[in-house]
């Protein structure tokens, strides 16, 4: 098999087979085959798209050049949410303690901010000695302890992906729908996750603006989950305006202690009890998704998630008192923590946000 | 300027300025643009096309990248011919010493054999002796004695093309017009000649099979030129046969000292004399095509071609005997000298090509 008549078959529209796609990307994992062809291949794949099955072999033979967690070994479900961002998208950070607080395991592997949205890693290190560099050996032990744990992307995971990606956003080749799905869901998928919540935004504030791109990448992503036999649900939301009142990392940090605390924007608090009742239930730590609703909004309520929360911080290295005196936080920040330039969005949005508390949850969603 | 939004653009259908085109080709001649962002730009470029001033810029991009001969103190017109190459197509071999007879000097750069069509200087280099790495200066010594000399493409002409050509081979962004055009346009530009006469063939014996897409190619490439301010003109050609009785390197130097001995089979001596008289024509070396004609097939019939050959050959360091004596050849060759193993039209024409003797021209034969 060569590299170049596999991107010459999907440059001229063909359906790559299970083979052809693993041989392109270990080998490109490996340096056998060199960027200058898997660019190619990706600018012929931003063109032609890729079939449910493509992408599903792709997601399976990027994540198998990597390390694949195994927690059996942990008592309980495994269940995680991933987010396509958007501008003060925060609701990581309350979800996974009260997840945890329910009896679900959530090995949360986050990414830095991309394009114009803040990164669950970005806001976690406004906590001051918070590392996210953990090990998997580390998160494990984190895991054991606590039910969560949020770590960055380390090399061993979906290192074909971590090359790609890189690749991908010099070549302008990172607009793909299949590439996004695939690179977000064998990072995902590598977790050694039972159960996946997707949260899909759409609008001004959010990586994509329709509904029906928002849609497509929704059914894409299910379709990938399912094709790899797990149990996946997306939720498509509305993010029209920014997501809670602040955006900017300690700022977002401090909004979801409030959160946890029960004083948060109606908003934030809305989606993240939602997010969260998802994955109790897909996991199967609630017999019904109304059962999960009550469980989370306990977990909120007797304030075992704020606990949860500090004690993955205490683990993780970072000071546990910033749940009690924001003032730890960086005061330096204003309220735009965003990182591309290329969008006058951004400004927009951002000013918005400084006076936004109201509601973006209720009609806008749905469920996929 | 960066080389990312340059691919972006590009890969979103916008229409490159001429200083996006010479950042990019410029920068990736120098090493400054990696060949991954070349190889998702050629593929962007495979997919969107490229507008008429595009592919100008483009081609005089690429041409600047390397030396432009000046000929200027050679006493006489300057003129080549180049063929987009098909199987058993010799007439360079014929041509060049007639038009060079009728007093127009062809500085010819070659190439080797692409894809299932050999070349030029396969072909030449099947003369004991014959040395087609000249330096530039030697050409210009070479040209000035006998009024013709053939090459191959030095480190010095068009270096953009030479890289890119590579790369485009092994990431299967070869077939794209607007490319291939710029690649072979910029090469023929470099040469500092006045005229160009295009071959264009089509049909099963060619690069290119159908008429249309044979048509397009020789109306961009006189578009380019016309751009560039030369005098082009393109006939497209029918090459549902080999041209000639052969197809090998030896055979078919053999075959084209017969023809310029006036023993040749008649489409290669008619498609010869026809392509001479244009670039005489074209050249300004006669008043008319059809003097240029006479011109051409006076230079055929006194053996002032020959003669030409003959002394290019031994100044290129070949054996001239091999005019004579045509078994000073190598003779371990068989009939077919193709080089790609991808199409099983190579060894049905080469078989086809035995006993071929019969007429390709006529009214297959079409002038744009």
């Amino acid at each position: 098999m060569r590299a170049v008549d596999v991107v010459q078959k999907k440059r001229d529209g063909g359906e790559l087979t299970c083979a052809e796609i693993d041989f392109f990307i270990h080998g490109y994992a490996r340096g056998d085959i060199p960027d200058y062809q898997a660019s190619a291949f990706t600018m012929a794949v931003f063109f032609r798209g890729m079939a449910p099955a493509e992408i599903v072999a792709l997601t399976e033979s990027m994540m198998r050049t990597g390390e694949v967690l195994d927690l059996s070994d942990l008592p309980g479900p495994k269940a995680d949410k991933h987010s396509t961002g958007g501008v003060g998208d925060k609701t990581s950070l309350v979800l996974a303690p009260l997840a945890a607080a329910c009896g679900v395991y959530v090995p949360m592997i986050s990414g830095r901010g991309l394009g114009h949205t803040g990164g669950t890693l970005d806001k976690l290190e406004s906590i001051p000695g918070f590392n996210v560099r953990l090990s998997l050996a580390q998160l494990r032990a984190v895991l054991r302890d606590c039910g969560l744990g949020l770590i960055g992307q380390t090399p061993e995971i979906a290192p074909a992906d971590r090359k790609l990606y890189a690749l991908r956003d010099v070549t302008a080749t990172v607009e793909s729908l299949p590439l996004i799905s695939a690179s977000i869901m064998s990072k995902k998928m590598a977790e050694g996750i039972d159960a996946l919540v997707l949260d899909v935004k759409c609008g001004d504030g959010a990586f994509l603006r329709g509904r029906d791109e928002a849609r497509t990448l929704a059914e894409t992503m299910l379709g990938i989950g399912k094709g790899m036999g797990k149990r996946v649900a997306a939720l498509i939301t509305d993010m029209d305006q920014p997501l809670g009142r602040t955006a900017g990392n300690a700022l977002e940090v401090a909004e979801c202690v409030e959160t946890l605390k029960g004083r948060g924007p109606t908003d934030l608090e809305s989606l993240s009890i939602e997010l969260a009742a998802w994955m109790v239930h897909l996991a199967g730590a609630a017999a019904s998704l109304d059962a999960a609703r009550t469980r989370v909004r306990e977990a909120l309520a007797s304030g075992a998630g704020l606990e949860r929360f500090r004690r993955v911080i205490e683990l993780q290295g970072g000071d546990p008192r910033v749940c009690d005196d924001p003032s730890l936080l960086p005061q330096a920040e204003e309220t735009v923590a965003v990182r591309s330039e290329r969008d006058g969005r951004v400004a927009r949005l951002a000013a918005r946000a400084i006076g936004h508390a109201g509601m973006l949850l209720g009609a806008g969603r749905e469920t996929v």
